[in-house]
């Protein structure tokens, strides 16, 4: 499906979940263009998303899901921006849903910081903020509507080990050889108790995970301007069940564990699962129903990425 | 001996450690002096200190200190800014070694921050940073001796729970009342086998015993301007231990955990202390000495503070 397109850059994929239209890919054609895109169209599978010409692209919908993983196509989120995980699971390049990329930084340490550490860990999430309409939970966009973040902080922080973080998929690149397995954004969406809680489902997970194999999670620089807000009405809606469960789903992961066995990112977030099922089932049935689904997204997974690539 | 001045700001004392004059006072005129000083001279008490017109001071030397505490004085450190810490003993306000007051922030939350979190917990620490001459060890400063810290960052972090930090004490304030037995200086300089360590001890056990209590720890904001570099010779020399031993203080603080009954400032202290002389103690004997330094400074604290007072 590829198009005639100068020499790619092949250390990423961006990935590009859509419903509707694919026009804003004009004012990002500087930017965008020198990449791979897999875009993940949601909702209807008979209607055609015009993708602008001149980008190399693969363009998969419901159909093609369900095709390439059968059953397991459960797994992938159906009218809910979640769906773009699938996109993740097909790249095979490190992958960025927008355009971000992890950099090694020159930067000292000071006075006190022991130096067997100063060789770091390598990076594996890189969070981008951003500026403009903030990323506000539906209460606290209800409350304060007129709100906008103009502060920009020149910095990058590695979010320290045993921190958790509400990850935002609008602005975030990950090594998919170091961690992909665990950026599965749930079960949300068309039949589902819960919405938006995917992309940060998918941090919280991911955050256990770095800790325990000794991976590095950055947020910060840089930051994209947001200007299009979504309706806080319809986000209450989606949100409903998050907010109460996300007061059991917190003190879960920031307890969570993993054995010394679960050596990969997959046998982790198998192990992870499992303690979901196990905790969170009690919170809600919805997490026995998410728990099988982290649990097929891996087998999924190791379908599409033979374990004699995947690490 | 304090001065006719007008009106003080009554919130915080500043105290200032010294050894040589204090004509830098002309130039934080403006700054200091609605506050009320609490002057700490190191060195020979003979040497008359001269304090410029207008502030309202009180002025400790060695001599005070050691009629004031008697055998106790042992815990303050000779020769060393430590020294500093007898200033936050012998304060009645909260204290400030250099302008800089916690501020509650306006800020708010985003997606994903539990609502039952958003109170926040009270501010016991805010730590400034510094621009140009950076906060480097001796072997930093001596590879790197022309790097600056120009870089302005527009912000203030709380220290996430279960994460060290290197305590600086040039720009830094406290909640006396809830973490102030917890800011000893240790043993440093003149008869110690180490020297500037003295903040980043303070800063570890200070952490450990807010994360144990509740407390939070912020640091950022507001920066203070560094213009004289130190030697980094002299460094060397007084870090030298430090550099070691810091490989083992490390892990020794981001392991300590202390007990339900620990529900002050100084029961937690001195529970910390048996910790120090039971487990650094193995690493060399100067942390036996220092941990019953920090029994001694809980005494000392106690003794000029009745506990009717303390918390």
């Amino acid at each position: 499906m590829a198009a005639a397109a100068p020499p790619l850059k092949d250390e990423l994929d961006i990935v590009i979940p859509t419903i509707r239209n694919l026009d804003f890919l004009e004012m990002w054609r500087p930017f965008f263009q020198p990449y791979h895109l897999i875009i993940v169209q949601d909702g209807d599978p008979s209607k055609t998303i015009k993708v602008p010409d001149g980008f190399d692209y693969e363009l998969y919908n419901r159909n093609d899901i369900n095709r390439i993983l059968g059953p397991k196509a459960s797994c992938i989120s159906f009218k809910d921006s979640a769906c773009r995980c699938f996109g993740y699971m097909v790249s095979r390049r490190s992958t960025s849903s927008l355009l971000m990329m992890t950099a090694l930084e020159g930067s000292d340490f000071v006075r006190g910081y022991p130096f067997s550490l100063r060789e770091g860990v390598p990076t594996a999430v890189s969070h981008g903020l951003w500026l403009n309409i903030p990323d506000y939970d539906a209460p606290t966009q209800l409350v304060k509507p007129l709100e906008r973040n103009t502060k920009y902080v020149d910095a990058v922080l590695t979010i320290p080990k045993g921190t958790l973080f509400p990850m935002c998929g609008m602005n975030l690149a990950f090594d998919r050889d170091l961690i992909g397995p665990a950026m599965y954004f749930g079960l949300m969406g068309d039949g589902q108790p819960i919405g938006r809680y995917d992309d940060m489902w998918a941090g919280w997970c991911t955050k256990v995970i770095c800790d325990h194999l000794g991976l590095g999670v950055k947020t910060g620089l840089p930051y994209i301007w947001h200007s299009k807000a979504s309706n806080p009405f319809v986000n209450l809606k989606k949100e409903y069940n998050g907010i109460f469960w996300q007061e059991e789903i917190i003190p879960f992961f920031q307890a969570a564990t993993l054995s010394k066995d679960s050596t990969t990112v997959q046998k982790c977030y198998i192990e992870l699962s499992k303690q979901v099922k196990e905790k969170l089932g009690k919170v809600d049935p919805y997490f026995v129903k998410l728990a099988d689904a982290m649990e097929t997204w891996i087998q999924a997974w190791d379908e599409l990425n033979p374990p004699t690539k995947a690490k």
